[in-house]
């Protein structure tokens, strides 16, 4: 028998416990090209919020059905049993059938979101559950965010928002190692002491401190050139005014606006995109897949070396699933937040 | 003696003749390097509105000091005198003394604008007014737009809007002629007419008949790739909403907002850009100065060939240049809105 979390209502505002819940089932034997894996960590991430609901955006992963496993999270585990070709027993492999601690997974079969084919994973490089974050999706988007949808160029003034989050902390640390001057935004003093003491920010800001566009102005007083954009909403509008000539916006997402019951108000300040010459680009870590393997060459080797560290907040227990993606998206969490699904306690990780 | 355009008040919300005043100014002698030039057009321009105002967008050209002359708005004359190499009486030169019937211009000094450096213009190539619209500024708008900030690609369905305006017209012109599918917008059932029959554009519709997102799905079923955007507000929010995965959005102006008086609400759908991964690349034509003259190889070839048609609205008299740009501002004009600087009536006037 295996458990899955299920949602069975869509949130209204704010994730509750209670709009899933765990549900035993039949764990059946793979079949010829089948691989049972046994789940050992999965993926808590901000943009599941938007498949929580009648309708997710066009364009994205369809909403997640009630009552049915939720697919296309990230997670890894160990094979169990296999007949695939290239898996065995014991193998650490990533795949898109999270929140579960079994699951059957058909070798080959293109997953949705891309990054979560049945793929095994190269431990000596670091921990599975890095595989969820610096190294799986999060790296990916954090990585053609910075390079491809921003086209980071020397000397550019960074401002990363969330830049304590899973996405933002690889951000702002990817754009430090390519000799940047970074600013990070987040929503606690505690976490403002992380970006400038743990992660090495220029400069590093609570947004709920004061008015943003003077917090920024404090933390860039010449502007800033890139914005990678995890808030939306106000964050973004700030940064529209304090983007310098050229500027550019990569936006992974809109934090700020996944519970919002009213169609949030758009920056107010777009006519500024035109005088300054500014792009905004809105992109997908998983529209990115062909970048993988240059991404995880590239952090791999920075986790080595000790330039990029990878916090965790790590939640134990299958069933703390939901409430630990409510904690994240109320900004509880530091770096990647991440279920150990056999474990059975709370607390943070930092591998350094 | 002279007589200049001068204004005396920022308007407040509509732009009103009381805003500005004609004064008579005495016309000083070319000193070496100048040229005495015989204004004859001038352009009206809806981007003027935003130097109208006690500080222009950050990023813009400066805003016009009341009771000063105006300076950086193109115009064409004819040189009466000449203390400048390369310049002899009878030429016909552009440059960014408009708004006056007399200028006295420093040769070789780069305009504000980029664009308005004094010039010999070749009059066999078009007639000089041209020059103002197609030929000029606006081309380079529509031509930077299109194939630079948008990055036209074979097969793109294209949105146009404002396309009976100046700059619209042109880069509805330019994406037909490129074979692509346009669909034009307007503000009135005449100007649809115009964008169908004189313009041959494969859709147009009448923004203020109906919903937008509605009209927008009805003149393109499938959706959009390249939105030309001229108007901002509402506009770019249908367009969000329209266009297909990675589209691309080239924003000139956002004509909707210039005369608010509150500060515009952006796009409430901007998270589209992320699904969908979009990108919107604010521009202006006066960045892209390199292009023109590639620029003006393309269309003055187009005009010649009688595959690209120059509508002009022409107001007659200098002192009508303020109702010119009103009438402009509240959509009464089709095609480029020029000041014919000696002339005393008022008539529409088409180039084919």
């Amino acid at each position: 028998m295996g458990r899955e979390v299920r949602p069975i209502a869509y949130p209204r505002g704010e994730v509750r416990a209670s709009d899933f819940r765990v549900v035993e089932v039949e764990v059946r034997q793979p079949r010829a090209g089948e691989v049972l894996v046994r789940n050992t960590w999965t993926s808590v991430d901000a943009a599941l919020r938007l498949r929580l609901r009648q309708t997710a955006p066009p364009g994205y992963f369809p909403a997640f059905p009630l009552g049915e496993p939720m697919d296309g999270i990230m997670t890894v585990g160990e094979v169990v049993e296999s007949r695939a070709d290239g898996f065995a027993p014991g193998d650490t492999v990533w795949h898109a059938a999270g929140w579960r601690d079994y699951a059957v997974v058909e070798a080959g079969k293109q997953a949705l979101g891309g990054v979560g084919t049945l793929t095994k994973l190269d431990v000596r490089v670091a921990p599975p559950q890095v595989y969820l974050g610096a190294l799986g999706g999060n790296g990916l988007t954090a990585y053609a965010g910075l390079f491809h949808a921003a086209g980071l160029r020397d000397g550019d003034v960074v401002w990363v928002s969330a830049a304590a989050g899973a996405v933002g902390s690889l951000a702002a640390q990817m754009a430090k190692i390519r000799g940047h001057r970074v600013i990070g935004s987040a929503g606690s003093d505690e976490k403002v002491r992380y970006l400038l003491e743990e992660l090495g920010l220029d400069a590093a800001f609570n947004y709920k401190r004061g008015a943003l566009p003077d917090l920024l102005r404090e933390a860039a007083p010449d502007g800033i050139d890139v914005y990678f954009d995890n808030v939306g909403g106000d964050h973004l509008e700030a940064a529209l005014g304090a983007l310098r000539g050229s500027g550019r916006v990569a936006i992974c997402g809109m934090i700020s606006e996944y519970a919002a019951k009213e169609p949030p108000h758009g920056p107010g300040n777009l006519m500024l995109a035109v005088t300054k010459g500014l792009t905004i680009r809105g992109f997908r870590g998983s529209a990115h897949t062909h970048l993988l393997p240059e991404m995880t060459r590239h952090v791999g080797a920075w986790i080595r070396e000790g330039r990029l560290r990878c916090h965790e907040t790590i939640i134990d227990g299958l069933s703390q699933a939901p409430p630990a993606l409510a904690g994240l998206l109320r900004g509880d969490n530091t770096g990647k937040t991440l279920v150990r699904i056999d474990g059975f306690t709370h607390r943070e990780n930092a591998i350094d």
